[in-house]
C-alpha cells in the first residue's frame, strides 16, 4: 500500500492529553490534525464561561502554559484574586489576571451570539495556534460527579474539594440534547486514525464518546481508533484517574483502560512499565515510553502512536 | 425651632458627586446620610455588570479611589487588559486587575439572584463603608446619548468616543418600567434635605429624577431640595457638562443648572466665582468655594451645604 497522508483526530481532555496533543502538533500539519476537546468540565463562574480543558490545550499549543502548575498561564499575576478575597468572593478557583482575559474575551463572544467553537477558534488564532482546536460540542454538557457525599459539579469536585469525596459514578447533564460539533463528524468521514489521548477516561474522554452519534461516527469512520493509556505502572501521572478507578472497584491497571473503551479500540498504547503486566487484551498493543516530561518525550510518544496507526492501517 | 437631627439624601453620579458625598460622609453618621446613585451609566461588558458611578462612589468612600485618574482603583495593575489586547478583545474601557474583582463579584451575586442594591451593599460592607450606598433602581435604566452621529450607549459616547460626538439629547431606556429603589422612597418620607451633588445634570442626575414617582416623592417629602452647581466660572470642573450645554444651546452658566432643575429646588449652591454672574434666580442661593481638591475642600463644601439646609429648614 502506498504512503497515505495522515488525517488524525485526537480526543483530549486537559493536562495529559494536551501534552500528547502538543507532540502530535509538532509532527503534523494543521491539515493533518484536529483536536476534539472535552467541554464537560466547563462551568460558569463570576458570570464567565470557563472551559478548563480547551484553555489548557490553548495555552499548551501557544507555549503560554504554566508547566509548573499544570494549569493556567505562565508569568501570571494574582491582583484580581487578591481583590476578590478582599470583597468576600469565592477564591477556590484560581483565576490569574492574564488567564481572566481569555475568559472575558470568550464570554463576550458567546454573549454576542458566537458559538463556543467560533470563540475557541478566534482565541486560538489570536495566540498564533494553527491546528484546529474544536470543542466536542457547542451545546452545554456538564459533568456531575456522584460521590458518597452527594452530587457535585465537576470543578467543585476537582478543584474546590481537591477530589477528596469518594466517587460512585458520573453523569453528563445535557448530553442527550447535545450535538457533536459538526466539524468533527466531517473530519471523521475520511480520517485515518483517532487517537484517544492519555486523559481521564471517565471525565475527559467519556463525555466526548457519549455524545449522541459519536460512537456511530467512530464506527463508520475508516479511522483506526487508538487509545494511549493514562495509567502507568498502576498509577496515573497526574489527576484523579487512579483514585477514581479504586473507588469504582476497577483494578488500577492499564488493561482496564483498554477494557473501558472496549470494542471501540483498534489499538492500545501501553507504557514500557506495563508491558509485562497486561493480561489477555482483545486489542493490538504498542509499547512506548509514555511519561511526557520534555518536549522530546511528547514528540516521541506522538511519533510512536502515529507509527502504530500506520501499522494498523497496513502502511 | 429646636435642633433637628439631619436626615440627608444625596443624589449623585460619579467623580464630582462622589467628592461631595465623601465630604458629607465625614460630617454625618450612617443614620444621617443615604447616597442615591445614578445607574443610567451601567452597562454589560465582557459579560460583567459594570456600574461606573456606584463603583466611583464605593472606591471614594473606601479610600481606594485613584484620585489621579478620577476612575478606578489606586495601586492598579493592567495584566488582564494587556492580555485582552493580545486576544484581540476590546480595550477602550479600561478594567484594572483589582477593579475587575468588583465587577466579577457583583456579577456573581446578580447571577445568584441578588438585586443590584444587595450586591452594592455587600461590596461596600466588605470594603468597610458604613454609609448606605443605594443604586437609584434595581431595574435596568440605560442612558442613550443622541448625537449628530447617531445614538450611542452612554459608555460608548463617554469613554470609547471621549465625548466627541455632538449631543442633541438623551434617552433613558427602560426608565418607564423602572422603580425607584424602595429604601430611597422610605428615607425621603422624613428626610430633612435632599442634596443634588455637583454631578452632570443631564446624564447623572436626570436619570434619578426621571424615575417614575421620584419627583412626586421629592415634592411630598418634608426635605428641602438643594442643588450644588457643577458649573464653576462658566465651565465644568471635570466631564462633559459644559460641552453638552453648549451643544444643547444652553448658556454655560451656573444659573442654567438651577433653571434646569426648576421648581424642584428650594436652594442652590453657587461657587464664589459665579456669585456676581447669576441673574434673577427664583430660588434662594448660597455661595461656597465649590472646587474640591483636598479632603478639607470636600468637607467644607459639605458643611456649607448642610448649614444652608439648616437655614432653609429654619433651624
Amino acid at each position: 500500500m502506498s504512503q497515505q497522508n495522515p488525517k488524525i483526530l485526537a480526543l483530549t481532555g486537559g493536562v495529559g492529553g494536551a501534552k500528547l496533543a502538543l507532540g502530535l502538533a509538532n509532527l503534523l500539519t494543521p491539515d493533518q490534525l484536529m483536536l476534539a476537546v472535552n467541554t464537560g468540565d466547563d462551568f460558569e463562574h463570576f458570570g464567565l464561561h470557563i472551559s478548563p480543558d480547551v484553555d489548557t490545550l490553548t495555552y499548551t499549543l501557544s507555549s503560554l502554559a504554566n508547566t509548573e502548575y499544570g494549569w493556567g498561564r505562565q508569568d501570571e499575576s494574582w491582583a484580581c484574586m487578591e481583590s476578590i478575597a478582599q470583597l468576600g468572593g469565592e477564591t477556590w478557583f484560581n483565576l490569574g489576571d492574564r488567564d481572566l482575559a481569555l475568559h472575558l474575551r470568550r464570554t463576550e463572544m458567546l454573549r454576542q451570539g458566537q458559538t463556543l467553537s467560533q470563540a475557541t477558534t478566534a482565541i486560538a488564532q489570536a495566540l498564533g495556534i494553527r491546528h484546529p482546536i474544536v470543542p466536542m460540542s457547542d451545546d452545554s454538557v456538564r459533568t456531575q460527579v456522584h460521590t458518597k457525599d452527594g452530587e457535585l459539579p465537576f470543578q467543585h469536585y476537582f478543584v474546590r474539594d481537591a477530589c477528596k469525596p469518594k466517587v460512585t459514578g458520573f453523569e453528563f447533564t445535557g448530553i442527550e440534547q447535545a450535538s457533536v460539533q459538526p466539524q468533527l463528524l466531517e473530519w471523521l468521514q475520511d480520517a485515518t486514525a483517532v487517537i484517544i489521548c492519555p486523559s481521564n477516561p471517565f471525565v475527559s474522554v467519556d463525555p466526548i464518546l457519549n455524545l449522541p452519534g459519536m460512537r456511530e461516527a467512530l464506527a463508520n469512520s475508516p479511522a483506526k481508533v487508538i487509545a494511549v493509556s493514562p495509567i502507568v505502572g498502576g498509577s496515573a501521572i497526574k489527576g484523579p484517574t487512579a483514585k477514581m478507578m479504586r473507588e469504582l472497584n476497577i483494578p488500577c491497571m492499564a488493561d482496564e483502560v483498554a477494557n473501558h473503551y472496549g470494542g471501540l479500540l483498534d489499538g492500545f498504547v501501553l507504557d514500557e512499565l506495563d508491558k509485562y503486566l497486561h493480561g489477555e487484551l482483545n486489542v493490538t498493543t504498542a509499547v512506548a515510553q509514555s511519561v511526557m516530561t520534555s518536549l522530546d518525550d511528547k514528540i516521541n510518544l506522538a511519533r510512536t502512536t502515529l507509527a502504530f496507526a500506520d501499522d494498523l492501517n497496513g502502511i
